[in-house]
């Protein structure tokens, strides 16, 4: 699509991306490439705006419609952000892009994965990345280590980790339906294992 | 879909949807029947926050979201005003509808018909209006006729001309392939003469 690069990273909460996104710019800056690190939702006015009514509106959103606000904000936010700084070839890392709307969305099983990864594509005009990182968490594993008591789970913290397991599941089979654009690395390692392992992989893209 | 019956009224500005969604109303009111007359964008809490995004926003706005954020404002209104109405066995007048975007987007030639057409199918989740009335008027006629002076146009009003002529050939096309929704009606009937067509058509329906 350009002359730039583009690195997005993915995985659930507490996997470790913010971490290991701000170690790959340093990484990059050191080498002299001018870096943009971005995030969606969000990361224009019109993102914002559209954050705030995904976010803040008080009554229901009807779920295709906040699907279609998700695909709006990422529309504007790749054709007004991220395309222009690849063009200008520089460096864009972003936390979180299509794949986790394919896995959270999916995941909460009222919305098809298939429909929306159409409809993110559609609203990028088929942009992706050239290397996404997956840092791939057991959720029952960091809930245990998180979890020092050894009481069993209630009914709400069950569908809880059962939703954590699909959207798991989820960024997993993505990642093996796209295994040269995707990099899957256990969040376990240390940071200077992960962060060695994603230059190792990005180092000769530059 | 439902017991209700669900109407929409399609055609370019002053070819008089108003005048005609209103003598319906009131047709459909004389007879019994509770009646919902509503719009497109907007008509929801959700949609106004929508619609002050695309009309009110400084900066511009990508085209995709753009298209997004009309097809958002789409999918909350069907799921959350039309169809809940449609199953209260109501009838719903809605001026503009998804065959309005496919025409003014369509005919501004940035995105495609068929995928503008798709997105909004998709946001309705497929729900499509019982009967679509087009009001047809010619734009070169409309024009010259409000033009009383016999002065050429300027190259912008052949532009708006020509976007104009654009749209309406659009709305001809669609009803063209979908016969059996739409009634297509020669704008500069009477009022009597079109009310009394639409009722025709409507009539065997209730």
């Amino acid at each position: 699509m350009s002359s730039g690069l583009w690195i997005t990273f993915e995985g659930g909460d507490g996997s470790g991306k913010t971490t290991q996104a701000r170690l790959l710019q340093e990484w990059f800056e050191g080498t002299g490439r001018t870096v943009v690190r971005t995030r969606e939702p969000g990361g224009t006015e019109v993102g914002d705006l559209i954050r705030d009514i995904v976010l803040h509106h008080r009554g229901d959103i009807a779920p295709r419609a906040e699907a279609l606000l998700y695909a709006a904000d990422r529309a504007h936010h790749v054709a007004t952000h991220v395309r222009p700084a690849l063009e200008r070839g520089e460096v864009v890392i972003q936390d979180r892009y299509l794949d986790s709307s394919v896995a959270y969305q999916g995941a909460g099983r009222v919305l098809d994965a298939g429909e929306i990864r159409d409809l993110s594509l559609w609203a990028a005009d088929g942009a992706l990345p050239d290397v996404t990182v997956l840092l791939d968490l057991d959720p029952a594993a960091a809930r245990a280590r998180l979890d020092a008591a050894d009481k069993p789970f209630d009914r709400l913290e069950a569908e809880k980790a059962d939703f954590h397991t699909r959207v798991r599941d989820a960024f997993l089979e993505l990642a093996a339906a796209e295994p040269q654009r995707f990099l899957v690395l256990d969040a376990t390692l240390s940071i200077d294992e992960l962060s060695s392992a994603i230059r190792d992989r990005i180092a000769p893209l530059v």
